[in-house]
């Protein structure tokens, strides 16, 4: 007998790290650092939640179901910024709104795979886009990434098989916080249209790459939209994390396939969050530049305080966006290590092993800490605890 | 090249309908009477919409992300009130939150289904059903129905094979509106458990059946977890369309395995909407119950009324909850009579051939009428019109 489809992969990473917290309690001199999720702690910024509120109790159509492509107000709203962002032209018609970023991901491979078929990933990859690759029956081939951990194409090209349908990047990158180079992402896209494959990229961490300008130019190619397929979370910009909206930006013809899978799974995105998302689009630039700012200086507090734990024997694999990825020094699994640190520094990150095929090296040596959560002082003194293990 | 899984499923026909409304006017004095859909047209009820407005204002949980299972408090009334209601005993481990009941469907097929397996379904059928079996590899193998719409365990018998792994029914019934018997909900489960496969129980009209009591007595078995698995919607209830919160009964062990779908499709439910429902099933039941009181008052409209479509040939094959199934006396396919009737009666409904696979016969002499939204003059007009039709 087949298995069904959710036996063929593995518990969500995030709620297994989570019961790692059972049963143990922590110094009062050393609280918990989580540093395991990468989500919003706070809730959106007062003036939105005042907004929503408003639209929770004047407009009707809110509370209804609406389009199962998402808000024509928000598809125009994106499409008009990503032009002015990316210099390229996106059409409304180009955007579809999802119930959150994962199911963007899940929506493109149901319009492009099927049992058998392949996708190729860079490893380390993000967890919930191998889970629903398994569930697909679509395997998930592994690009090793070099220094840097920045994927290269020519490599992907030796990969590239008649099964093959897509080719998969995350930038900025979940685990790594890497920014893939614009020169990348092109070539990325040339092999991709060479092979008649699709680019898919993750920018659910756009908003907090740290150069300035369009972070690519691949919407400048009048016909990105043969290759190109985008996705986009508003859980991060907004915080809007528990209202379930993301983003799929690509041919009309391809979201006319992923209309069937949005209808079927969740008829339509909610509406409030998609109001939500419009409102925070049309009115907090200037607070998400601030929160942006905030972001970058934890990120420097990491590079700034990374000499205590260098001394150690620990390498900074990458760092960007909402994570730093590492390197341990220790002779112990990541997934051992991952779990002796709630108990022993009351930490919580990821293990590298997460991120990556079980029969694949180096993971094990890789731990992922999402930082985004913590400020300056926090990440202090999550150094402190890691550069002063008794191991 | 086998095709990607969008692919193997034709478009949303609720969508396909809509579009039958483009370009066309319609008389002053003859407004459009779009008896298409089964949703409600109006909010939630004012306290409801205020409740929620506090939450956005007051409560920063309702903005994060939560448990992919859903919110505990809505878990744990959800199984309060099924153990009272259905004389059984539900546990809040037994009770999962799906992003809308199609979600719930979705992911208890993931968790039983592989490529090539075979869940058997009654016709007509809901479509978004047959979309997700397609695109998840699965056959949908028709189980006529005969007097009263009503499907025979014995006759499903006989379409089970190696390959089956559920049954699926709707009751009360989506697009027919039949309410099923408890005798033949009971002959389903003991067929399922006797053959080693599921039954699954949709009842997202439930709260809108005539009759009182237990709509069944399954759950006051003490296994039925081996078996059944039941999903719930919050739509139409508490008028949260929008807000998109459906639930999935199931056993513990099913759920973990739910849970892994969930995570990679959604991540979690939106949390509003939870709250929201929650807040309806703790201050709701005297609104509800004058809710469910004027839903059969228009389903009573429709058998009142019915004398002077039956002088015209017409048959009423199904009515309760939220629809009433038609066989119309025409010698047109429902498909031309459905788009024939927007145009030259200003009523939209879905033909019956949307609701079967296209090899089966029956469904071109029916249509689905979905007569939550228009009341006891609202039916009197309906069926003026269509008694009057000029074929």
């Amino acid at each position: 007998m087949t298995l069904p489809r959710t036996k063929t992969t593995f518990a969500p990473p995030v709620m297994e790290a989570r019961r790692w917290l059972d049963g143990v309690t922590h110094p009062v001199d050393r609280p918990l650092l989580n540093v395991s999720q990468a989500a919003p702690v706070d809730p959106p910024p007062a003036p939105l939640r005042e907004a929503m509120a408003q639209i929770v109790l004047t407009n009707p159509d809110a509370h209804l179901y609406g389009p199962v492509l998402g808000l024509p107000a928000l598809r125009s709203e994106i499409a008009k910024r990503w032009t002015q962002a990316y210099g390229g032209t996106v059409g409304a018609d180009q955007v579809a709104i999802t119930s959150g970023c994962n199911q963007a991901f899940a929506a493109a491979i149901a319009t492009l795979c099927a049992d058998g078929d392949e996708v190729i990933f860079p490893v380390p990859y993000y967890f919930n886009h191998r889970m629903w690759l398994d569930m697909s029956g679509v395997s998930t081939v592994p690009l090793q990434t070099g220094a840097g951990m920045v994927p290269d194409a020519d490599a992907a090209a030796q990969l590239i098989t008649p099964r093959t349908r897509a080719i998969a990047l995350v930038s900025p990158n979940n685990p790594c916080g890497v920014e893939y180079p614009a020169h990348v992402l092109r070539a990325f896209l040339e092999l991709a249209r060479s092979r008649g494959i699709a680019l898919i990229v993750d920018e659910t961490y756009r908003d907090f790459d740290s150069r300035t300008g369009a972070p690519h130019d691949l919407f400048a190619d009048p016909a990105w939209d043969d290759t190109l397929i985008q996705l986009y979370s508003f859980s991060k910009a907004y915080r809007l994390t528990g209202h379930r909206v993301g983003a799929i930006i690509a041919s009309a013809a391809r979201l006319a396939e992923v209309e069937k899978f949005l209808d079927t799974v969740t008829i339509c995105p909610n509406q409030l969050g998609q109001h939500a998302a419009l409102w925070g689009m049309q009115n907090l630039d200037d607070w998400l530049a601030g929160e942006r700012l905030e972001i970058l200086d934890r990120r420097a507090a990491i590079t700034d305080n990374f000499g205590q734990l260098a001394a150690k024997g620990w390498e900074l694999l990458g760092c960007g966006a909402y994570f730093a990825y590492l390197k341990h020094p220790f002779t112990m699994s990541s997934t051992d290590l991952a779990q002796r640190l709630v108990r022993d520094a009351s930490v919580l990150v990821l293990p590298g092993t997460m991120f990556m095929p079980d029969d694949l090296a180096g993971g094990e040596t890789q731990i992922r800490v999402a930082f985004a959560n913590i400020d300056r002082a926090g990440v202090e003194t999550l150094f402190n605890r890691l550069a002063n293990l008794p191991y």
